[in-house]
């Protein structure tokens, strides 16, 4: 059996910590395999100063049949530049019915570029930002740590454990309990 | 003002989780600059399948004097390899009284070369493994999720957060408050 592949999208700035828990869990299953995907094969500078390869540039993106999510994980960037050739990859994902999972930076990106528009559980601030298409701060958040919701799974930063459960719901990799038991040990720690 | 270096010690298999918050707090602040290192200058694949490129073989590092700490991350071949370069560079820093931040792996490999025996913060799995040098276990934790102690920083692996404050409140560079509201917003969440 051949692994699916789940893209991590990434851009200079990238935040370590955000889809961290999501892609050791994705990669550690044989069923999946995380590749890096970026605007150029040069690699991308996280904040905390991590250097990462690139597996993919977009636009050279050709095996949409073993695609099973595309992650776009948050930076300051996306803010900054629109990005407008991962857009165009997103959107030929989404019509794809493939999961997009987006935090952080990576929900400001899905809004401006009108992936947000049917969905309706974003929040407050995020309603915000998409009535306000200058909107650039960095206090949006939505309804909830993380939610899916019309194959389209949305986190703030601080919920980097929560959007990992999302994603491997929609993955459908554990069952519901194995995930709430490893979501609680992480989340509470260890040691109480 | 030249930024003092932190190093991110990498192994393949690296944890993305672990130093994740640690390292984005740190390279944040113009003080310090976060750079990776390890036996070699290949790069490092993470658990979650991140190649991340290598700043220092190990054996090339020189610059003591502007090194202000060194962070071992996790990942599961700390546990079946010596690694004993590494653990003569960290021998060197400890010595200089340069901080040594260990998360999960990165602590079996301290104790495993003896930093740890005069370090009485640790707690049962961890003195278990201390007395028996073939335990091999990944159950072992500390007697809280992360502890400073004697210069040393000693996490488990569902203790990234708390690793990262302890590193902050070492490198003194905000406030025990400001650490505690940011420990706050990240362990609890913006939406409650």
């Amino acid at each position: 059996m051949q692994a699916k592949e789940v893209l991590l999208v990434l851009t200079d700035q990238w935040a370590d910590w955000e889809a961290s828990y999501a892609v050791w869990l994705v990669n550690s299953v044989p069923e999946y395999t995380v590749k890096t995907m970026a605007l150029d094969k040069q690699s991308k500078v996280s904040v905390g100063g991590l250097r990462a390869e690139i597996d993919y540039a977009v636009n050279e993106y050709t095996k949409f049949e073993n695609l099973a999510m595309v992650i776009l994980t948050g930076s300051f960037s996306w803010k900054n530049e629109s990005h407008n050739e991962i857009a165009d990859f997103v959107k030929k994902a989404h019509d794809l019915c493939i999961p997009i999972a987006a935090i952080c930076g990576g929900v400001v990106f899905l809004g401006k570029h009108g992936f947000l528009n049917n969905v309706k559980h974003t929040g407050n601030s995020l309603e915000r930002f998409q009535k306000e298409p200058n909107y650039n701060g960095t206090d949006f958040f939505v309804s909830a740590q993380a939610v899916a919701d019309q194959n389209i799974i949305t986190a703030n930063e601080t919920a980097a454990l929560e959007f990992a459960r999302e994603i491997f719901r929609t993955l459908k990799i554990y069952t519901d309990e194995d995930m709430d038991d490893w979501y609680d040990e992480f989340k509470n720690g260890m040691v109480r």
